[in-house]
């Protein structure tokens, strides 16, 4: 099939080349009628304007990248949608390159800086324990989002950060649960090691015992299993399974994530129990299927959407030097549901 | 922060330059010791080996696309993670690009061909009735996954598809329903307008219905409202909502999605009825979270590995020129659950 130039078109409309480019880019200087004929044909002919010399400087410089490690945590693609949505009206070009748990994210993404000359990059996810001087390494803007800062680490340090504030909120779901007397609860967490979200979400949980008095019993924190994907529904399904068959004494599970909390209730169920009869379960998220699941699930909700905006926001403002980098922090809503009840 | 280059490197070892360029490039005319020196020189100093020439080049040819239309089912998601994961480890890059409802997807391509020079594009989902003329104006190598083709139309006439025969799996499902003794079926499908899988499920429910001699009643062909995203649980419960309080009898709903299906349980469940003493609900793709619902969910599991496996073998076959395009049909799994019941 023969390619159709911009001469082909000309020629069957019966103008010149240069009106057939005014038509193309929109430009004031031609007439109307003219201009609707000069479309009309383009389509007809499926002809695709060349405009490869601007794109090609375009694509060389128009590009955003998303970093996400590891994770597969559904909270995530939602973010991503909204990114792709917004990178894409910018008329920006939009990466997602995923970062294996071994590679470092910040050497990712130094290299692809130079391989795709990246206009900035959103880090997403995952663990971040880097210090300002290797984040330094990385020449375009970018922004942290949702990424659990280590405390007067990063955020205070004038790099670009959206989150919540993982302590604050955990904190508010287990003070929750023990107002509603439990006073037996189990966690589900990350590994010991983890210094991202999990830790800081363990540490809200210590805090709230603490202040409601409440006695910190090592046998109910469960860390996540490290042979399954970590923030599964598999993997709270599992940990919930041997929590269960320990015959260790607790009124509730709050699971850091809704896909780990789906996980405890299917778990509890298979058991014979009832969520939240038996067993209180609470997540942490908010995901869209909380509301859809049976019971209905007692999460903090993230303010995604916002989020998501915010981080893109933030981006551009850097990247046309609007501003300079900051932290932000959203508050998260602690939703009652169907799966907890007051004891 | 000034950059450090090779000759930093070089001087820092006590080596030539070209030295530090065969350790880097894993040449095999270098000591082993020397090579180890080198190596850690270049880690400590988070030197990044300048190889803008090469991936300049590499950059403007070694990106593969992803077109996805419209609908954000989960399905979906199973699917692109493992397209990344496949891209990257082949060292091309991956590019995500949403194509908006209102737009042709097959102009989005052949656009995206010149500005990023794609080397292979797989268009995900959705609808697609193009003319086999129009397909042909995308110049680089494509594989159509999960995408509903017309019978006669595609698959027929040389093209890359990789799916699963949406017809007969589906008249798999409704004929398990019809077996066990459910004679007053609901579906809730697609816009009549859908030339897609939507329509290919529906066929399959009406020919379901005639092999088991049950009369076709209209009025339980329940289509996804326009107003709320398509595929997602809110559009499910919604119209369960609707078909709950319009008194017209059934004693099963078959959704065409997961997604719609959990929708549809949740709204019974509302209702003050159950899931599946009151009324069976199906659904269609073998997400997860069918799984770990509550009740789990009679569906048809997609092989989504293996079919996101052989999308990305099959375009890279086609690239390196080792096959001619063709289809593959993936055998999809009848998985009787909790949700539906014998009557």
């Amino acid at each position: 099939m023969e390619t159709i130039t911009i001469k082909d078109i000309a020629k069957m409309c019966g103008v010149g080349v240069s009106t057939v480019s005014r038509a193309i880019n929109d430009h004031p200087d031609i007439n109307q009628e003219t201009k609707n004929i000069v479309m009309q044909v383009i389509k007809e002919n499926n002809y695709i304007p060349n405009n490869s010399a601007r794109n090609l400087k375009r694509s060389d410089s128009r590009t955003i990248a998303v970093l996400i490690k590891g994770i597969s945590n559904p909270f995530f693609s939602s973010m991503i949608k909204i990114f792709e949505n917004e990178i894409q009206r910018k008329k920006y070009s939009f990466v997602l390159h995923r970062v294996e748990e071994q590679e470092d994210e910040i050497d990712v993404a130094v290299e692809l800086v130079k391989e795709k000359r990246l206009r900035g990059i959103v880090f997403l996810g995952g663990h971040f324990t880097h210090t300002a001087e290797k984040l330094e390494q990385v020449k375009v803007p970018f922004v942290l989002s949702t990424i659990g800062v280590k405390e007067n680490n990063l955020i205070n340090k004038g790099f670009a950060c959206v989150a919540v504030d993982d302590f604050k909120e955990s904190y508010k779901m287990v003070d929750y649960l023990c107002k509603n007397g439990h006073k037996k609860i189990a966690i589900i967490s990350s590994s010991i090691s983890d210094e991202s979200i999990g830790k800081r979400r363990l540490e809200g949980y210590k805090k709230a015992l603490e202040d409601n008095h409440i006695f910190y019993n090592m046998n109910l924190v469960r860390t996540m299993r490290e042979d399954i994907e970590t923030y599964t529904m598999k993997n709270g399904y599992e940990v919930t399974k041997d929590l269960l068959e320990s015959n260790e004494e607790f009124t509730a599970i709050y699971a850091i994530s809704d896909s780990l909390a789906i996980g405890a209730c299917r778990a509890i169920m298979e058991a014979g129990k009832n969520v939240p009869n038996d067993y209180s379960v609470a997540g942490f998220d908010g995901l869209e299927i909380g509301l859809y699941y049976n019971p209905s699930l007692t999460t903090i909700r993230q303010p995604v959407e916002e989020m998501a905006f915010e981080t893109i926001k933030m981006l551009f403002d850097l990247i046309n030097k609007k501003t300079t980098p900051d932290s932000k922090i959203f508050p998260a809503k602690l939703v009652i549901a169907e799966s907890t009840r007051k004891i």
